[in-house]
This record gives structure tokens, C-alpha cells and sequence, in this order.
């Protein structure tokens, strides 16, 4: 049933009889037919319902199969090939799901990367641009523009997410291997994005300890940094601080001091940012200012803020046009962005504000551990971290019970607690509720809390964000 | 200004007198504070307005800066803050703006990508399902599932964009170096994605060019083919083909038999099937027939389909788990993606059936520039490549007068013309009605057209996509 | 019988009653032992000969086991690893081998890296300089700037390989992905060295068939060059010509045309020049002048010149600098390297004069092959490359009957013959003896040569050197 | 004056007046050459002595340029090019100058690595056999054999450098990314190998500060691995050890737990065993019982042992071939390599059995430093680590005052002092002898030692090797 193409040009011959009454999807340029032959779609020929030997002098490759059936039947095929292709991917009670996971939402502490878009934010993002962001797409440019104006910086780039954000602008701040990395071990750059700096870079990773169980300080670093020309090492070239981290803040004068060294030594200064935003809330200086120690910083769109997908980094010029070659590189150039970039747009001005309400809950629920005898580790923004080992409760005993309420409440069984925008007030009150409960029944049962110790620090926070 | 902390567990002094009436959002445990101080906000102390030298015993790392402002102060910076931070995307003019994107997109010729969302797809998306992908969003598994099922492998996996597809693809097949991948020498993962296989896999790539000039046959394979265990080489591990590739059909007997000598000799396929739902379409073969001879196979659902982003990799269950942690690697993993994989969903059901309508459009559009003694190199699919110096014109006229006209029509410049699902069918009347006019142009001008040659094959083509 | 630490600073209790005539090689800090304790060999104790409860105190880390073995017991011990460790790899009839190796190597067409050194090279060489060359061994400077001035760069590195010499200098070029290199895709670099410049560098690689057949030229690279800023492809930052490849000569002029055209784009020009004595030798063109189109120029000793191992790297000193952090990186730093510099400079001195002598040989090979009837597709400097089919003998029979020989000939069963210092005239004349003997029992069995045709050109060459 | 090649069959026009008396070497074969041509050097043809238009047929590509020279004028330039190629490495005073650096070297305390060969090593290797390895050197082979049997594992690899024994030995285990080694934070393969792992592995490092401040243990261990497949993290899957570690031991208790631990979770072990030697030769347990717990191990010759180059990596048969791979990958594959693998096995012979004298004088020295009050921090085998701050006396002045003795010195200014098989006697007696000096001086200016602490551990060592 084949075509036999003995080569690109030449004679093919082949009987047409077995075809009869049949469609052929062969093309052929009509110049290229010998003249019994008879071209109905011009220039290329379809051939149809010819009988008997027929010979064709072709000039180009012929690559389509004889397909045995008929126009009607193709058609049918076709009908058929797009019956399995189309997919219908809303449920039944897809609104009624989706009610349900707006609820639950509200009684999670998981993560704040679980917030959902609201159909506000949709709407909204819906009725932005039409464009193509391989070709610069107006939603995202504007956004961009406005990240860097917001960033003190000269340009931004919008990416699919935080963890190719970070390793972009560390893949673009260094040039030639060897080379390493100083950041604190329990960055997210160097835990949680899967040993990024070494796979993209080829760099090392000097993941430092700090000495205050709280945050790097410019001690830490002096102390760590490798900086020599000696064959033998790595040089450090990036460092890169997270703020916050684990949900506590940078001091601003650490960061600082830590830049002002780094740039006297031709180091650049990475700020991983992805909740910077509570930075900005809770201390109150400006987005600006924050970012000012830093070459080059990476902000999240889909944490705190509660958009639905995307990142920002924000550097110089040529920075950026370097990490947008990096981006397709990455393969995180998308096409019709405009329903993200909007939707981070109107958290930006919708959910941006309600971080202080977020801090504000966090803080009561924090106390309120702490009155019912609960050890708080750290309760800075949005995140708690505690050990209720004081009250003689484990972390997995408490997600069991909070998960066996009557309306259910998502803890992850570790001892960090994250609220955020969607976080009820309710909720508080009742994982209170339930801490209480359940100290008491502890207590009933014979527990007597140990001599509060101070070995609970953050610096060992190993947590999934 | 700064509260000086000597050490972690110690006594710091300071003078509070100097900020009467201030707020500082230090926050120190009650049971910390020496009896004088006054908790209002317990566990949690925020020390407002004491006067006189002050002596504070903390056990805990304390890094927040004293702010020189009160309360109300405070509140009015953080409002001026959110007054950075929010921003509105939309343009005064956007709804008029989008209308006239949506008219220009029926008028361009440059790319398929350029395709845009219709509000029904948004409409539809937006009332998705509202999860996190990072723990498994529920639009995404289903659509997955789909894909799966669709191409006949047992499991998908969506991302961003073709290019990551089809990166992820080839690093997870590949184990340990040293290795090399074989491809056609126009393919996308070789010409279009900077680079790629080399650095993320550290993969050597050999670009076979087609001895048909047309698509690589098992013979192009196998005289090419390095599979050698010396030491001095890098063994063939990968066999990638693209279909379309520039428009252009694989044959699919020519993909088995590639795929059956790979097989036989170890060597992974995998398909860059980008375009692959055209073959579908045109051949009437379905997709799992078509993804058959290959272990994974890459799909846009933002080309022909015209959905915003995405792109789905299909493989065997181990091998989409490995992707799934390369996605991660590579910062594809993404968030809230119900409303990218239910547009998805909505092209598969909508817009796929439309590629019969771009399919005809195409031959239509090739048909009557051929009429106009325009050398057409290949029309398959949705592409045209052509050369009109058969008629005296170069491409960059015709563009450059195709922008020129009264209702501008977008061409690149280049061989290449892309159909799609919002082309009409009243550009393709413009576009021949200026060919025609050029053609005589040039004709009263006194150009005689040449002896038609065979040199212009798609062999050499190296047009972006 | 282990000595248990319970902690680091405290007290140990064990008894020594059991270790009692026993030598334990615990050492302890005199000041750190009770007073009852013995320090015989102070400050550091070895406890011997105790008896009874014994509690010491200690304030370091104590690591080692407890022997149960007295002095003379461990004496007996050292003496039975010493005998375990001691190897000799002299053969009882070393002497007598390696006359035959010499022997052998005057009649081996394998490769020229084959070649052996001389006693006077290793007589010269064992009197070198005794330094350690992470510690710049004065052998290995000196040899360095005698490479430098000879082909008018900076500055020179010595290494181990050529393979490593090209990768180092390729990995030294590029800094920041994503980038490609250019190579005739017939290059060492592209088809020997396992993929290097994918693995080390990350680079892709245009391998670019010559046109003409026989080597690139500029023609050749403006046609297959990327230089765009286009995020979706990897520029070239290096064109690396080979000189001599597969024993043929880079014309000088097409060299520098090549180069001129790069360097006006911004781009690297490195040589392979492995064999680039051969081109000195046969062209008369100095070494100077050969090297002055490339940055950078990579050449070895251990193959014509007949040096047992190593290459040099030429460039500019901050090249060099960057290439010799790159040798550690790569492990190609070695200590004392004096045997093997001081053995490339008696190559320089001895053995690259008698190039002229290969060469003639080669030719004369050549003539008597073609005379008989063998068609030579190449015989510019040490090689040739033919083809017996035209005398109707393959590869295989002529290296099978070769070897068969009373006194065998070696030779691969490829289409390469290497000749070398080492090569004798009589090896020359029994071969050509030899396939006489074969065209005429060809002849006489029937064979009647055809019609010679053009189609064996080097281009497609694919040994292994 | 360019041989104008137009095509690569045709017909070149030139005139060779213009080269009257010339030599041209432009090969032609013989039957491509008009009849008037006279071939001298058939089937080559040497254009000589031509006068006036010449039509030449040629039916391949002629690239020589034409030399404006005549014959014996070549051979003079040849000539000339031999006189700059030629290259006498030894110095008029090098036999004064090796007495004097084999002087120097039983006075220097900075590295084992700086152990020169001795005329009987050099005497025994240049009698080696001769072979190239690329093709399996037979001294290669059987010291492979050799060092397979010696340490219990079933094949060996010889390489040119210990940091490239561990990185492709690093890289042999490690298969697909993403994944982390861990071990101790002073290793030398984290520390002085320029970040190899990150570079040639994409590897991740997790590098961890003991806990008792010598040597890593399972605790350690199982404190800081990463086993998860959670799809945010690089799992560990190789376990790197070193012994000796800065001159101190590691239990071989300790190794074997972690080992069994490590490979109940499918986690690889490699034992950096640069200076293994040492710790057979102290604690007398056999080299195959210190290499059993671990799958690969790498063993240098260049520095207790004295040889001048090499070392040498066991693991497994198919390990092995694989790190051959990877040799050749990384450019380790050397050519007449006996000259290097014999002066191994002599010092496996005559140097191990030396180091038992090199641990003697180690203790002679660390016991003298400590009753002079020299804080002595470990002192195992062949290093005093110490801090002779405890005598008022710095690091730089005793190197200082050392290095400017008549007969000097050479201390490297850094906590350690490293002793070897080439350190005398005498030195040990000079150093205590100056350090006396000191002291008293220190002691006469009016310094008193300060009550010992134990703060100096060699957990934080940084020093060079």
C-alpha cells in the first residue's frame, strides 16, 4: 500500500487500482504530473478514484501514506480522533467543590501558597492584554515596569515560579565556574529547590550556620566566606540572603552591612524575597529600600499575596536581559501571560493590604499558644513555630486531632503553622479551643510540664514551605 | 537608635526615655521582660511609651530595629506602602485595545503562539477547580489523566512551555554521561532552544540534515549513529523527532522503523510532538498510534490550540515521576494552574476540530500563490513556506508592504506563513489579492521569471517558530 | 575491648586488666590523665601495661581502638602489610620484552601515539629539576616559556592529555552560557573526546561538514554560524580548527580568513594543533606564525614527537591563569612532573627533526600503494588514507594478512595508515611487498579493477587517532 | 600568488613563470596531471622549475599554498624552525641544583607532596615496559592488578592526580541528578578541589562539622542526610569519607557503621584514602580491611609515598570501566605511563615501610613541641597541627624566624607541619632547638602562658595540602 519513492526525483510507479473509488492525501505540485492525471485542487493534486497503472514524474519528496478510505470516511476518522480529543475537565459539583475548598482554605495552615484566586481577581485578570510574552506581552511589561520602579531597580522579569526565579539570578550572577555560593543552611535556595545551585550553575554552596540561631550576620560571613585565587577552591561570588526566612525578618542593618562587604569584594548580593512583602507590612520600610543591599531580588506573587502563579526578579537591565536568555533557556517563557500578570496586579493592590491583618492573627494566635503553655519558637510574620512537647502534646498528635474536628482544620504535622489572607479568625479560635482541650486532658492525665529550656531555636528549621 | 544585643542571653540597656510616646515593634516574651515592664500584648511585648533608662533580661535573639515613630505614624507609612505596591494593569482603553488584538491575530502570519484566549475559554477556566499543583492540583491530575489515556502512555505531566517538555524529556532519559542525542538538524531542541540538551544534560547532539530533504529516515539513523562503548565517544541514548517539524509531516512508517532499530539497540525515543495534533488531524492516524513508536512524547496546548500555556509530557509512570522532580528542578512546578489546564481542556474540546478548517485554509492560501507563480516549498499543514523571488519579489517587500495596506497584514519577513484558528479566511483573499498586484508590478516592470529549479527545500529551513 | 566515649569532656572507666603485656596506641595529653597514670612517652601517653580499674579523665576526642596485640605482635603486623603493599612490576625478562616492543613499534601503523620513548630520552629526563608543580616545578616553567615564545603567546600550561588541553582551553573561553562552539565535524573535539564540550562546558556544538571536502573554510563557517541575541538559540563564542586532522593541512590563508571573520564578531579562535609539527615541518610556516590566527593553540608530545605523555596550552597569561585553575578542577595538576617535561623537551630538540624523514616515508608509501593500484584519498604529512577495494582487498584481509606476517606488520583494518619517528624504511618496503602479493592473486583469481571514482574523499573519515 | 581553486573537479589556470626556479608543494596526483607536467615524486607531483601558462586537471582538492622558495631554500627554513623548536631544559648547575633542592626537602615541613624521586626509582620505572595505556600499558595493568588485590576490590585505575581519583570517582557513582554527597566540612573534595563535585557532578555538598570535632560518626550522619523523595530536595547518594583527615585517623568502628548504615539506604561510601597509607601503617589494620567498608577508594602515590606522579582508584569491574570513561572524559588518559606506574610500585616497595620512621619522628617532634609549651592540637601520624600562641610566639614569626636560620627551615606560616619519608632527623632537633629560643625569649620579654583552654580543636582546619 506504499508509495515506493525510489528517490527525490525520478518515477514512481504504482497501481492506482487498488485505490479505486478511494482518497489519497498525496500532494503533488500539478507541474509534476504527467498530463492524464487530473489536478482538482491545484497547484497540488489530489488522487482520486483513478483506475489502473498509473505513472508520476515527481521532483520533490512525496512523504504521505495511501490512506485506504474514503473522503467520508476520513472524515468520520476525524470525528472520531477529536471525540478523543476533547476533555471536559469540570466536575459535576465542580461549584460546590469549589465552595468547599474556599472553606477549607480558611481553616489551613499548611501554606500560604495554597491561597486561591478569587473570582474578583479573575474577572479582573481576564479582561487584561492579549499578547504573546515571547514577544513582550503588554500586561507583562507593565508589570515588570512597575516591579522595578516598586524595587528601586531597573528592570523585572516575570517567571513561573520563586524556585526558577532564585536560580536564575544565580545563574546569571555567575559567570565562570569554579565558583560558590554563601547563603544561610536554612535557605530555601539551598534546601528546598532541590540542589538547584549545583545542577544549573555548577556551584558550590558554603550554607552557613548563623551564630545567633536567628539570621547571617556579617560575623557569619567573614567567617565562612572563601575568597582566595588559589586553584584549590571555589570563590565565593553570590551571596544570597532570604528575607524572611522561615518567617522571620532580616534586620535591615544586617543585610546592609553584609552588602557593603560583599561589594568591597566584588561579591554580588542576591535577596531571595519571596515574602518580602511581610517585611514591608510588618516593619514599614519600603519595598525600595529593602531591596537596595541587593543586586538582584526575587518576590512572589503566589505566597502571601495569593495570586495564582509567578514570580518577579528584579536587577539591572542587563541583568535581566541576561535571565530572560536564562528563562528560555529554563524553558519558563510563556505565551499569553496576561491572566497571571493581572492577577498578580490585583493581589498587588487587593491582598497586599492585608498582610497587617495576617501579622495581626498571627500575633494572637501566637500569645494565645503561648498563654496556654505552648512553646513559641518564633511568631514574626506569618508563620508560628512552636513546641507543644511544654503542654506534653506532639505535633503529629495535634494534626491528628485538628483533622478529626467536626469541620475539619489542616495542620502539617511539623511545627510550623502558616496564616494567611484567607486564614479566618475563627479558625484561631478554634485550634485554641483544641489546644486547650487538649492540654487539659494532658494535664488530668498526670502530665506536669518540664523547666522551660531555651533549646528551641529556628536555626535548625528544616520545614517544607 | 539600634538596640544593641550583646549576646543571646544576657542583659541589654537602653534608654527609652528617648522614645516617648513611640511605638517600637520589638517584641520580647513576657516571661523575659523584668517585672516592670508592662506586657499589653502577652506573650508578646510591644513597649510603648516608658520612660527612663530601662534594663530588659532576654534570652532570645532580638532583631528587630527600634522605629522612631509612633503608632498612628506607623499605620500611615504602611498605608503610603500599599500605595506603592498596588497597581492597576488594565489600560483606560483596555477592552477597545483587546478588540483590536483580537482583529489583528486574524490578520497575522507570524506564529500559531500569537493565538488569544477567547472569554469563553476564560469563562470556562475561572470556574475551575482551586488547588496547588505543588500538592497535586485536581484540574491538573484529570487533564493529565486525559493526556495520558489520549496518547496510549501511563502517565502526563503539564508545564509551561514546549521547550521545558522537551528539556525535561531528554534529561530524564538520559542517565549518565557520557551521552549524545540524535536529531533532524532543523529540529526545535537543536536550533531553538539555546542550547539546551548541552546544558542541562551535558549532551552532545549529532544534527543529522535529511538525505530526502524532508524528514529522517531509518537509513539517516543508522549512517549517523554512534553507539560505540570506546572510551573516546559519546554514545547515542536518545532518538528525538519532531512532528511537524516546520509544518511537515513525519511519515509514520518511518518513525516505526526508526523506533524499532532504537529499541532494538537501547536507545530511548522521544517525540517533540509540539504540532502533532496537525498530523492527527490531517492523517486521520490518532494520537496514541502516533505516540506509539515513542517512549515520551512533548505536546503544546498553545500553538494550534490556541490555549494561553502550557504543555503536557507524556511517558511511563516512573518516567513522569523523574520529570516531576526535574520540573520542580527546573522551577516549572507552578500553583494554583486550574485555570491554565482547564483553558487547556476547552482547546482540546474546542479548537482542535478548527485544525480541518487551518488545514484548508492553508492548501487554499498555497493553491493560489502558486497560481501566482509563487515557488511553494512545502504547505502540509498549517504552514506555507514559499519563495516569491519567482515572481520578482523578495520576502521583505511583501511584509513590508503587507504592513502597508489600509487593514495591515503581519508577516515575518521570513519564508514561513503560520495558519491558525483565528486566521480568516478573508486575510488569505488579501494576501493573494497583493501577491497578485506585486506580481504584476513587477512584470510591467520587466521581470521575466526564471526556469523553475528544485533547489528550495525545506532541507536548510531555519525559521523560528 | 572498645574504649567507650561517652562524651567529649568527662569521665571514661574501663578496665586495663584485660589489656594487661598489651599495647594500646591510645594517646592521651599527659595534663588530661590522673596522676596514678604513667606518660612514658609524654605528652602524649600510651597506656602499656596496666592492671586493674583505671579512671582517666579527659577533656579531647579519643578515636582509637584498643589493640590486642602487644609491640612486638603489631611489629610482626606492620611487617606483614609492608610485605602486602610491596609490588614489583619489573617482568623477569623486561629487558627482552621491551626490545621486542621496540622492535614492534618500528612496524606498527596503529597510531603515532604508540611510539616509545628512547633510553637517552629517559637518561636525559631522570636528571630534570625535583620540584612539585602545584608549587610551579622549575622543569615545567621553563618548558612553558619556551612553548610561549615558539608560538608567539604569553604564556604556556603543561597537561596531562590532549583531550584535556582542548577542553581546558574550549571551558576557558566560554564563560557564561548559553553558547556553541564551531568545529569541522570531522574534529577530534566533536568525535573523540566523549563529549567534552557538552559535558564540561555545557556548549553545543555546529559540526560543520566541509564544503570542499577536506578542511572548513570561511565560506563554510558563515554559513552554519548563529551570533544572534535571539533568547531561543546559543551563539558561537569559539571556532576551533584542527591542524593537521586526519593528517591533512588547514591552509594558513583559510586560517587566518577564518579568524579575521571571528574575531570582527567577537569570537574565540582555538586550535587543535595536536599534529601541528607536521604542518611546521612539511609547509615550512614557523610555529609562530601557524599559531597567530588563534587565541589559544593546543599541542602534544606524546604523539609524532615521540614524548611518553603530556601537551601544552598556549594563550595569553590571563588565559593561561584561568586555564591552569581549570587543570586543577579537572585534576590534570600533578606534582613532580620534571620526567615528563624534560622528556618533551629532548622530543623538541631530538625527535621534531626527524619529521622530514616521516614525511618522505609517508610519500613514499603513498606512491608505491597508488603505483600498485590502491587508491589514496589522502597523504599530505604522516598518514594515509586508502582504500584496497580498487585492488579488490578490504581493510580487514590487508590487516589480517599483515599481522600474519613471519615479522607481523600492524595495522588497524580502517582506512588510516600513521607513520612515525619510530616507523622503519623496511616496514615500508614488506608492506608494499605485500599487497603486490595480494593485487596479484586478486588478479589472477579474476579481479578487474573499475573504474576509479571520486567518491572517497576524507570528509566522511571517522578514525580513531 | 594563491592556487585559485575554483571547484573540486575541474580545471585551475595558473602561471607558473611567476615561480621560475621555484619549488611549489602542490601534490597532484600523477594521472590528474597533463602530459607536459613532469611527475618526479609519482603518483605525487612536485611542480618544479615550470615556465609559462600551465593547465592542470585535478580531481580533488589541492590546499597547499605555493612557497616562494626553492628546495634547498626550504630545507634551510626547515632547518631554522628545528633550531626554534629545540629546547634544552636542564640548567649548566642542575646536578648542584638537585643536590640542593634533595637538601632543602629534609628541612621542609610544608608538604608530603614535595617528596622528590630518588636516582633509584627513576633508575628502576625507565626500565619499565613499554606500552600506551590508551591501549592498556602493561607496568598500568599490573599495578592495577596490584592495587585491586591489595585493598580487596576487583579493579583498579591508574590517574594522574588524587582530586581527580575522587571526583570521578564521585561522578561514577552518582547517575541521574538530582542528588548530594555528604561528608566531613574539612574534606578535601570540599574544600581543595575547587568545587569538582558541583562542577563535574552537579552534585550538591552537604558538609558537616563533626560533633566531637575529629572525625565524623553515624550520629553525624544520620543528623544531617537527606533521604527523601520529596521532589524540593537533592537526596544524598554517596557518603565520602577521608582517612587520614588532616593527619588524624578515622576509626575504622566509625566507618563501618556508617557504611552499614549508608547501604541499607542504598547510599554509595568512598573513601578518600590520598594518605590511607598512613593508617595501615599506625594502626596495623590491612588495606583491605580499612578499604571493606566502602564501595571505591582512592589512593595516592605522590605523597607519603614518594613516588612523583599518580594515584590510583579501586571499586568494582564495572565501576571501573565506567571511571575509565570518565578518565578519558576529564583528559587522564596518558600514553607511556610506566615511566610514572613503576616509580609507584617502587615506592610501594622501599617508601611504605619508611612511613613507620615518619610517625616516630612525629611524635619526637609533637612531644618536644608540648614539654617547650607549644599547644599541640592532633598529632597522628605525619602532621603536628599546633598553636604556639601558648609561648607568646606567632605562626608567621616561626616561619619567619625558621626560614632565616643558616641552614633554613621551611615552615608554611599555617597551624601545620606536615613530616614525610625525605625529613631528617635533624631537622626535628633544629626546629626544637629554635622554638626553645623562643620561648625563653618570649619568657625573658615578660610573657606568661595563659591558662590552657581546649578551644583548639582541628574541626574548623582550613589548610592547605
Amino acid at each position: 500500500m506504499m508509495l515506493c519513492v525510489v528517490n527525490n526525483c525520478g518515477w514512481a510507479v504504482f497501481d492506482f487500482g487498488t485505490y479505486k473509488n478511494e482518497y489519497t492525501n498525496i500532494w503533488l505540485r500539478s507541474s509534476e504530473v504527467l498530463p492524464e492525471a487530473s489536478a482538482h485542487d491545484s497547484p497540488f493534486l489530489r488522487l482520486e478514484s483513478h483506475t489502473g497503472m498509473r505513472r508520476i514524474q515527481f521532483s520533490f519528496y512525496i512523504h504521505y501514506r495511501i490512506i485506504n478510505m474514503s473522503l467520508s470516511q476520513l472524515d468520520d476518522v476525524r470525528i472520531a480522533i477529536a471525540e478523543q480529543v476533547k476533555f471536559e475537565v469540570l466536575t459535576h459539583t465542580q461549584e460546590l467543590d469549589n465552595e468547599k475548598a474556599r472553606h477549607q482554605i480558611t481553616r489551613s495552615f499548611i501554606s500560604d501558597t495554597l491561597t486561591v484566586p478569587s473570582k474578583e481577581m479573575y474577572l479582573y485578570a481576564s479582561m487584561a492584554s492579549l499578547g504573546d510574552d515571547v514577544y513582550y506581552e503588554p500586561s507583562a511589561v507593565a508589570l515588570e515596569a512597575h516591579m522595578a520602579k516598586l524595587t528601586g531597580k531597573e528592570a523585572a522579569l516575570f517567571l513561573p515560579s520563586g524556585t526558577m526565579s532564585n536560580q536564575i539570578a544565580l545563574r546569571t550572577h555567575l559567570k565562570q565556574p569554579p565558583y560558590a555560593i554563601l547563603c544561610d543552611n536554612r535557605a530555601h535556595i539551598y534546601r528546598y529547590e532541590a540542589g538547584g545551585t549545583a545542577f544549573h550553575s555548577g556551584a558550590s554552596t558554603i550554607a552557613v550556620s548563623p551564630t545567633n540561631g536567628h539570621h547571617l550576620t556579617l560575623a557569619d560571613v567573614q567567617a565562612n566566606i572563601v575568597l582566595d585565587d588559589n586553584v584549590a577552591i571555589a570563590p565565593v561570588q553570590v551571596i544570597a540572603l532570604e528575607n524572611t526566612l522561615n518567617g522571620t525578618i532580616m534586620p535591615q542593618e544586617d543585610a546592609v552591612a553584609i552588602s557593603d562587604y560583599a561589594h568591597s569584594k566584588g561579591v554580588k548580593m542576591h535577596l531571595d524575597g519571596a515574602r518580602i512583602w511581610h517585611v514591608a507590612m510588618e516593619t514599614g520600610i519600603s519595598m525600595s529600600e529593602l531591596c537596595k543591599p541587593f543586586d538582584s531580588a526575587s518576590m512572589c506573587f503566589s505566597k502571601g499575596l495569593g495570586a495564582p502563579i509567578g514570580s518577579c526578579l528584579v536587577g539591572t537591565k542587563d541583568f535581566i536581559k541576561r535571565a530572560r536568555w536564562f528563562r528560555k533557556l529554563f524553558g519558563g517563557g510563556m505565551r499569553q501571560t496576561s491572566i497571571l500578570t493581572a492577577s498578580a496586579a490585583f493581589a498587588l493592590t487587593h491582598n497586599f493590604p492585608r498582610l497587617e491583618y495576617v501579622h495581626g492573627l498571627t500575633r494572637k494566635l501566637a500569645n494565645g499558644m503561648k498563654e496556654l503553655g505552648v512553646n513559641i519558637i518564633t511568631a514574626e510574620t506569618c508563620m508560628v513555630f512552636f513546641d507543644p512537647s511544654s503542654i506534653g502534646v506532639t505535633h503529629a498528635e495535634l494534626a491528628q486531632r485538628a483533622g478529626a474536628l467536626a469541620d475539619p482544620i489542616l495542620i502539617s504535622g511539623n511545627p510550623r503553622l502558616v496564616l494567611h489572607i484567607q486564614t479566618s479568625e475563627e479558625v484561631v479560635t478554634d485550634l485554641l479551643a483544641l489546644i486547650r482541650t487538649m492540654a487539659e486532658e494532658e494535664k488530668a492525665a498526670g502530665y506536669v510540664s518540664p523547666a522551660q529550656t531555651d533549646e528551641h531555636r529556628n536555626g535548625k528549621g528544616n520545614i517544607y514551605r
